[in-house]
């Protein structure tokens, strides 16, 4: 299983991701769902990934293939807008699931990917977007300004009550953390270690990009805090008085 | 979609279920989930339902026919243990199956349902089953002590840090709503009220059945604070100071 998130803030976007694949429980591995195209000054562009690991790694090779393409073909370092990178990363998920699928289904291999791609071209805001399996998308809106994928459901309340686009990145980066505390406790198929990558808004530049691993002191601390938090919160509410 | 708990404590047993019910999104209704067998001094047992509303109203109408069955008909009144009552629930469901399922999947729908059978037949300790769509069955433990059917996910965090056997009633059914809180902020198709039975050890008779209506008091004041408590554990937690 896979946990990513990424958020579009007004201050910029956050991204993470865990790193744990498997097929089958006997077969445990770690690899990166996170990739960045990063031109300083020009874009960066981030993609996630969920599902067929095959599939999604098909992806990204297509996508860098394409940076040796002929003269005139569009890429993902020449596109002008994140739109025409998500249709760009939309087709190569289609032309994966053309050339791999029919095998896959012969295997009754699950072939379905679906994918995060955001980030900022020169000349545009920062845009953020879910590529669905079918190579279709949408885009983050200022409403629901945050897109997860896979393992959604132990992470999404805390991101639900805290998250809107004013939100600082140091207060986003905190709950996203969290967000990932209350996933991992509950299935143990997304693990560390999270890629987490912040992108100020119009820097067109990485700003951080961090690798969080077992022993980390604050992920740690805020796992422990966290839950025990909870737990004094939940102690300090009054018990029904009607249930004797 | 649909929300249930059912509880195995030390003290006794809590069954809770949501009432709402839909066939898309324009076709919503309250239908109770939860069924109650009690024979005073004899047996409680109690059958919370998910899934397709036919199938389930199916089951409960067939163990409830099982009461005018012939003489040395094996029934919901007269099974000597809580085992056979799941083995009847499960028999029940592949009946159902049988009569309706092929009907249904000429037109595509969904058939299964799951069930959680739990209470006390004189004799015999607590025990608690949750029936699979196919009829089989698993019981609770005392490292497991709790089932949840339809939409587990949002309300299962809470469950999990909070209860073990030992909980008291009180605190077990406080960590019930809360863990109802969870689910019905982040999915609209789990509703109110909710039923809450609570059966005490070894009175074969409900200890109290209530249903938490909009409005209820306690809930309302839960939810505010529970909300409230999260944010300022929140808020409290230190910002990660590898982010500027």
């Amino acid at each position: 299983m896979t946990y990513c998130v990424a958020l579009r803030l007004d201050a910029g976007m956050i991204f993470a991701s865990d790193s744990r694949t498997n097929a089958g429980v006997d077969h445990v591995s770690t690899f990166t769902k996170m990739r960045v195209f990063e031109r300083k000054d020009d874009r960066v562009i981030v993609v996630l990934s969920s599902g067929n690991l095959a599939m999604t790694q098909g992806v990204v090779n297509l996508l860098d293939r394409h940076q040796h393409a002929a003269e005139g073909t569009r890429t993902i370092w020449n596109v002008e807008s994140m739109y025409d990178a998500a249709t760009l990363v939309g087709d190569a998920l289609r032309e994966m699931q053309r050339k791999d699928g029919p095998y896959l289904l012969q295997s009754n291999i699950d072939a379905s990917a679906n994918l995060i791609v955001g980030g900022q071209v020169r000349g545009e805001a920062m845009r953020l977007f879910h590529v669905y399996a079918q190579g279709n998308f949408i885009e983050a809106t200022d409403e629901t300004p945050y897109f997860q994928l896979g393992e959604s459901k132990y992470g999404k309340p805390i991101l639900d009550r805290v998250v809107s686009t004013a939100t600082p990145q140091k207060e986003a980066a905190k709950c996203v953390l969290i967000s990932f505390d209350s996933t991992m406790k509950s299935n143990i198929s997304v693990g560390l270690p999270i890629d987490l990558l912040w992108l100020p808004r119009d820097s067109l530049r990485v700003g951080l990009q961090q690798r969080i691993r077992e022993g980390d002191p604050y992920f740690t601390m805020l796992r422990s805090r966290w839950g025990g938090g909870l737990r004094r919160v939940f102690q300090e509410l009054p018990d029904p008085d009607w249930l004797e």
